[in-house]
């Protein structure tokens, strides 16, 4: 079962840039709206993390930039949940047109676990290995 | 004796708006430039705050915007704290040319105290009373 | 007739700052957010404005913070248009609660009209005039 | 020779989320920050860009995260320019503790050439052949 969520961005005149382009940096906040749209559908939240005993930064974000986005565009982000045995949490994206499906852009970004003191957690934590049971069956 | 600063702000390419000037948002950051840069020299901090169990959440925030600001602009900003009775934290902003002094912009900022629970503290807490006997005379 | 409109706000976690509470700055967005939706009900967008040849830009903002947002607030914004005879787009804000509708913050902004050359423009313009007369019998 | 600058990385209090580190995305404005000031020394900034009748966006963005930053850390950014015969301006970049030298944190952005209709200049434009040649011999 492939685990992944699409949700509409709006794009906030803010994010445009004196270029007419949204600003290369805002797309961070895409991909976060993206992670979020996906922890509400499957139980992944920072919330989720923090009840858990943990935090699960990110330490790795590529992000591809194909076609510049404009205030009138209208686009949707996938993100999908990408499987691993390491004790990490890797999501793809992608930004795509609503109507026509083209693609915009393409990001992953490659979370780990750490305790609430920052330290690193090198083995999937239980619950971790609980959830991906119950959902990648 | 009054109690201000001066700092050099330095325009971001990401804070100019597809108009072609600074995003009318971003002033909030150059405030907050000048609270930190008045706190360093003054010892009034979030870290300070936080270490005599306080937050100073800002609960009034007013901007004037009267020449627009480039990203070629090189202006300053200047934070003057406005002695006041009651248990409030005022400082008055004025952001202006390095060169010609000219104004481009003012501001105001009202902050109060809580505790670390969010609930407010009526009364002027003992250190701020101390700070402001060491400071205003 | 009361022009106004109503959108929820969807906090983003980069919103919140390390007092576990929305930054006081990122209100910005939510109250451009509320005046793009109020553009695009009623007409008054900044597409519109580039297309009569003018710009409109924020020259006074105020934000009243009285209870302070967290990332699992639920809330919306309403953004009222306030009817003025000088050349100016005036509109006042307010974020509550989506279900006990309780006052978390109030706003306010002043934008005026300027010419792409970024000169003031002191008359109403004709095409506001029409827009005014359209909506506020 | 090696092109490249060190600047001081002033960390502002609305960069710092919820669990009281730099918010991921933050870095964008950071490395941004090393390309302008490349650029001022090297005579490679956005107006000169246009000048030449050209954008110079940004295509491909990766950041490592290996040490989380915080509102006290002390820390530069290192911009080097990569040299490439294809029509692309590289960076890499690396965050570090301005008194120990620690790496907090790395990266890397690649920039193509568009004119000003965002159509790709496939070809290096004679004005970066010129520079290139002004700087790497």
């Amino acid at each position: 079962m492939e685990l992944k969520i699409e949700k509409d961005i709006e794009i906030r005149f803010s994010e445009v840039d004196s270029m007419g382009v949204v600003w290369h940096g805002a797309y961070s906040l895409y991909l976060e709206d993206a992670r979020e749209a996906f922890g509400a559908v499957y139980g992944l939240t920072y919330a989720n993390y923090v009840a858990q005993g943990c935090y699960a930064p990110i330490v790795d974000m590529q992000i591809k930039y194909r076609q510049p986005l404009r205030h009138s565009s209208k686009v949707k982000i996938i993100a999908k949940f990408v499987p691993a045995e390491a004790a990490k949490i890797i999501f793809e994206y992608e930004i795509r047109d609503r109507e026509t499906d083209a693609l915009y852009s393409t990001g992953k970004t490659i979370q780990v676990f750490m305790d609430l003191n920052y330290q690193l957690i090198w083995q999937n934590p239980d619950w971790f290995i609980e959830w991906k049971n119950k959902w990648q069956q």
